[in-house]
């Protein structure tokens, strides 16, 4: 048997784990779908979802969960149903979608660290930061000082802190979702042909895999983390392969 | 009675408090006799201490916990002792004087905050440094980065840290100390004539009542305290007054 490049990338995809149904059903509604007024119907939805592995009993209770929880909302419409994320549904995926599908811009820039006025107030870290121990964060510079916060710069980014503020879990897996994306970006080279619902389960499943991992972690330069953090690899690789594969038109997904 | 110029200095810093007698003995023998083979004889001791309304009965006793703790070594020539630092009060004292004779240099120049690897190896604060919260030191500026620290800087001095580094009571005491010093200089201004014994009272209690403050702090730059932290102040005046009244000469000293 001959392999199939879009079958081994999509099978590779598959079996990272962490595929939680009713999560990639929000992967799915966020890059297909996430306009106001848009929504796809049932057959195409099903379609989606075996291309994923995915039994449709298994989508129909994750739906029914999603709709519980206030994400999507389902009408009839005629004989087939018209899934849709709700108005809550929708701001929630786009504040995650700029980041997900952010350029690689979005990972390269300078670092500060804040020193909080007291570790009594700031049990949230400041939006966008880590914390590295009490009263101390660190995350992009910006010109914007929180309140009771101090700015701080440093000429170098000794190793242990890079240690420190790398994931050693996130890290591993990082790598690996980065030799996937890579043997699919040499297998699928500009011009690969592929029909609508093909390219849609393999947008969705780069789009949910890459979300999985990048929203474990705020947005901190990659000068922050050890040499072998391959976020912003991997960040590079997922814009390619969403160009090279552009977003199908629902209209075009048969059934 | 008219008013003593000289009586109200001695008067006011004898008054400050904290004149524990072994205390003022090792500021007398470190301002007058630092160096190796000098020593001063008794009745010149006496004749100081009393300038300082301690009785003789009180340097005794103050004298003989000092030889037994090995600070001061006495040694009978004829009818008096001759009282000494030993080798091991000299070095104490020497690494003091450094900064309570400092000119006013000492406390400009930036500043710089330590981030610490590791907590637990944290527990002495780095060589001039004060500890802000655990793992985070504020010192001043240098090109040596301690083993496991990263340096940082920042753009300015938040009026909360400020207020969190400059210790209160310590700043009164300054602020007290100030106005005496003030006063000092301006009712003993260059020309003052005095006796040996009195130039070298008002020094002794002079260097005494700075060092009491200084050395219970470490010396940080003057922008990381309070606007009303007067220590840089106090060092100008402890200065002049010392370049005022220089030293006397053991020998000029009667009885």
């Amino acid at each position: 048997m001959p392999s199939d490049p879009l079958n081994d990338a999509t099978t590779a995809l598959i079996t990272l784990g962490g595929q939680r149904v009713w999560s990639l059903l929000v992967s799915v509604f966020g890059d297909l779908a996430p306009g106001e007024g848009t929504g796809i119907r049932g057959p195409v939805l099903s379609a989606i979802m075996t291309g994923m592995n995915v039994r449709a009993e298994a989508t129909r209770v994750a739906l029914h969960r999603l709709r519980n929880d206030g994400w999507i909302t389902s009408e009839k419409s005629g004989r087939t149903s018209l899934h849709g994320l709700t108005d809550f549904g929708r701001t929630e995926t786009q504040q995650a979608s700029l980041r997900i599908y952010a350029g690689p811009h979005a990972l390269q820039g300078n670092w500060r660290i804040l020193l909080m006025a007291d570790a009594a107030e700031t049990t949230e870290p400041p939006r966008g930061f880590l914390q590295i121990c009490p009263r101390v964060f660190i995350g992009p510079a910006g010109d914007i000082i929180p309140e009771n916060a101090m700015a701080l710069t440093g000429t170098s980014m000794p190793l242990w802190l890079r240690r420190d503020i790398t994931p050693a879990d996130l890290c591993a897996d990082y790598a690996t979702l980065h030799r996937i994306l890579l043997t699919a970006d040499q297998a699928l080279p500009d011009g690969t042909p592929l029909p609508p619902t093909d390219r849609a389960v393999l947008r969705c499943l780069i789009v949910h895999n890459w979300r999985r991992l990048l929203l474990r972690h705020p947005d901190l330069p990659a000068a922050l983390y050890t040499p072998d953090w391959r976020a912003p690899e991997c960040r590079v690789l997922v814009n390619r392969l969403l160009q090279r594969f552009p977003r199908p038109n629902l209209a075009d997904l048969s059934p």
